[in-house]
């Protein structure tokens, strides 16, 4: 089959693909304030049914977010899986949205919406490959099967229990991720991984209750307790002084440090866009992009003791906490990282600082750059775009791949619609029809290739 | 005079000074909440005068809160100066109160009220204790002056102003302090020295805007630059790590050490009602003791930064604050310590950390025991009450007293007609009846033996 008649019948039918990402679109299911999450895993499932996959609500006891299954048997013995999810993100501010965050908006080109880059356009995309491929030859090339998960905007707290409970259903010989697109100069990205994330809880408490600050020299202070604590985490060097943190590092590859410093150099315009002056560490060019992807990160991301209202109040706080999220790399386990920081913390005379987990825990997962699907995907990548592939060893953010790489073995690369000013997670979050089509055009001819 | 004719006096014009102590404690003079300072300066102008006291309403550009000056003269050439302050605490909140916090209510031999300990109390038994010296002897022993301020409760910003623009005024021989009163074994306390205070506001800024926290491979965090700049003024061991800031400090004389072990241990009763188990750096008995009284302190009053809601969010915080208090002891200087600080964060590499004070600082300020007016009114003291005092040569907690042992260049003592349990500035803030009397006679009798 050519790549161009498999093209024409994606082209010929956008109005439908437009139409199922609308309608996908158009229910809200923002996960982190349960809003429309039943009922969008319901309409998941009947679109999945309507494009001939069939399709399974799977549940897990205490969890209210369904995963959506799906199956469409192909032609060959082999097995694609794709990860999705059909949640979004809150859609606040609203005000600085140009339409209803909710009601998919076409201007110029491109689609708006809540959620249409972060990942129902995805959903729509992969759809609309499994029609074309039939219209095209008739039936699918692999079979396929979708894991569509209701929780991944809040961490994905129960893609362990799903697995372990349906793992027959998820056998598959490879897994499609959720996120891709192009890049500024409009080469196609392929993702292999994402880091894994433990998050924490510091708490420091020293007495009954918040006292006039005349005693401080004998009561102890929770703000400084916490302090402490924090410094023997990490120190003002930027080196991380966890005992054993580092030691977990598996380092880069040649071949991963390579295919990083072979990405375009994005961190001059992140520093423009952030304001920042100086990275961390002093870092600069390939040292900083390779922190970026590589390094571990230790990142506090509440403080709060004490007194917050204007002025001065002269109170000594009985109370203190800190929320930090640990970005983890490949060799990092969530259980052992939070053993070390107990121990960095009993070693530094700080016992007393209770230290709590914050959600289960994500290791970071990965797929080989040398595995034969990464080059399938390049070079089907490069053929759809017109130019090589930016195949990134690992986003320097968190998702839950580690489930698919390692607990189901399964080479993983994420592949999509987005584009860099697609805006996930904020206002105005959008996707250009383009980049909806290649997308599409990307999953039909992987699917092909990849059966043969 | 004997005492028991002033004694009697006294107690006869019980009423009047109840009376007198209610028309005070009725006017509401919140300065944190800038509410009744005129009227009650208007008032106590009045009450001052009602009781042959001349006043006058000094004012100084840029205060809103006048000071309330008085001078009666007497037969010696002595004169003595009161420090006192018609301002109050927030009543807040109103609802722990058993009676309203301005409609003063006499319960079995206790007046409860707010600013009826915390200082209105004190300043009715001073202008009775005139009134009787007056009504036995006809004349007032020496001449005395008033300076009654109205903002001792948000630290006093402007006194420094009022010493200087009228200076004059307050030329004296000794001073006689806002508070004091009696412990809980019943015996009367003497005042000497309070410790000074400098508020530091500590901001940390490091990017445009909060950023996801993938960023923290290369961007910095506020949080974090904040942890390490408050580690670098005090480290775990609760020693201050502010290069010369102990330098500065002059350690406590012999006398005065003496002074505070001879004092009731109030230690083991704060541990108790505090809920806490270990004191700083492990600080036990007399230890513990000496540095309530002599050390200074490193106070974190407030740390803020990031997301304070609900769960986790990931972000990497661009701004940090903490604000603290110093308390200094004698020895230290405002400026000294700011500019330690300062120091002290640039050598860690932490320039980029601002530093800003809150207010103006307060030296501390301490009357030598071994001057003849200490001994003058520990004996009247003693007299008094029956026990001998439990002179005190400095407070935990700070007051302007400097700008009259150091600027005056007054000896200075504190005794007034509080007790343990009278709440300052807590619901149900109370005097009993039998510590006004017995602080209006201890007035009386001071000013009688000052003219000898």
């Amino acid at each position: 089959m050519a790549t161009s008649s498999l093209e024409q019948a994606i082209a010929e039918r956008l109005d439908d693909l437009l139409d199922l990402v609308t309608r996908l679109c158009r229910q809200p299911s923002v996960s982190a304030q349960n809003v429309g999450i039943e009922a969008m895993a319901g309409l998941a499932a009947q679109e999945l049914e309507a494009a001939g996959v069939s399709a399974r609500v799977l549940r897990v006891p205490g969890c209210d977010h369904p995963v959506v299954y799906g199956e469409a048997r192909g032609d060959s013995p082999k097995t694609m899986l794709f990860y999705d999810h059909y949640d979004v993100q809150p859609a606040e501010p609203f005000d600085l949205w140009t339409s209803p965050p909710f009601e998919p908006s076409l201007r110029d080109g491109v689609l708006y919406a809540r959620g249409v880059a972060d990942n129902k356009g995805n959903i729509g995309a992969r759809l609309a490959a499994l029609r074309a491929l039939r219209s095209v030859r008739g039936s699918l090339p692999v079979t396929v099967k979708f894991f569509l998960e209701g929780e991944e905007e809040v961490g994905s707290p129960h893609i362990a229990a799903y697995l372990e409970t349906y793992q027959e259903l998820f056998r598959a010989d490879a897994c499609i991720w959720e996120g891709g697109g192009v890049n500024w100069q409009g080469a196609p990205i392929v993702i292999l991984g994402a880091k894994g994330m433990v998050s924490l809880l510091l708490e420091a408490s020293t007495a009954a209750r918040d006292l006039h600050s005349s005693w401080a020299t004998v009561v102890p202070n929770a703000a400084w307790r916490l302090v402490w604590a924090l410094s023997a985490l990490k120190g003002a060097d930027e080196r991380p002084r966890i005992p054993g943190f580092a030691d977990g590092v598996r380092p880069p590859t040649a071949e991963e440090r390579a295919a990083v410093l072979a990405l375009p150099d994005e961190m001059p315009l992140a520093r423009r866009e952030f304001g920042v002056t100086t990275f961390v560490a002093g870092a600069e060019g390939s040292e900083a992009t390779m922190r970026h992807y590589f390094a571990p990160t230790i990142n506090i991301a509440s403080l709060e003791s004490g007194y917050l209202g204007e002025g001065l109040k002269t109170v000594l706080p009985h109370h203190a906490y800190a929320k930090l999220d640990l970005r983890m790399v490949p060799g990092q386990r969530p259980e052992e990282v939070m053993a070390q920081v107990r121990r960095a913390l009993d070693e530094a005379g700080l016992a007393d600082i209770i230290v709590s987990q914050l959600g289960p825990g994500l290791p970071a997962g990965r797929t080989p750059l040398g595995h034969p699907f990464v080059a399938l995907v390049s070079t089907v990548a490069q053929a759809v775009y017109g130019l090589p592939s930016a195949v990134t060893p690992t986003m320097a953010a968190t998702g839950p791949m580690y489930y698919f790489t390692d607990v189901l073995g399964l080479p993983t690369a994420g592949v999509g619609v987005e584009h860099p000013d697609c805006r996930m997670h904020a206002p105005d979050e959008n996707i250009r029809l383009e980049d909806l089509l290649r997308g599409t055009l990307m999953i039909g001819c992987l699917l092909e290739r990849f059966a043969e």
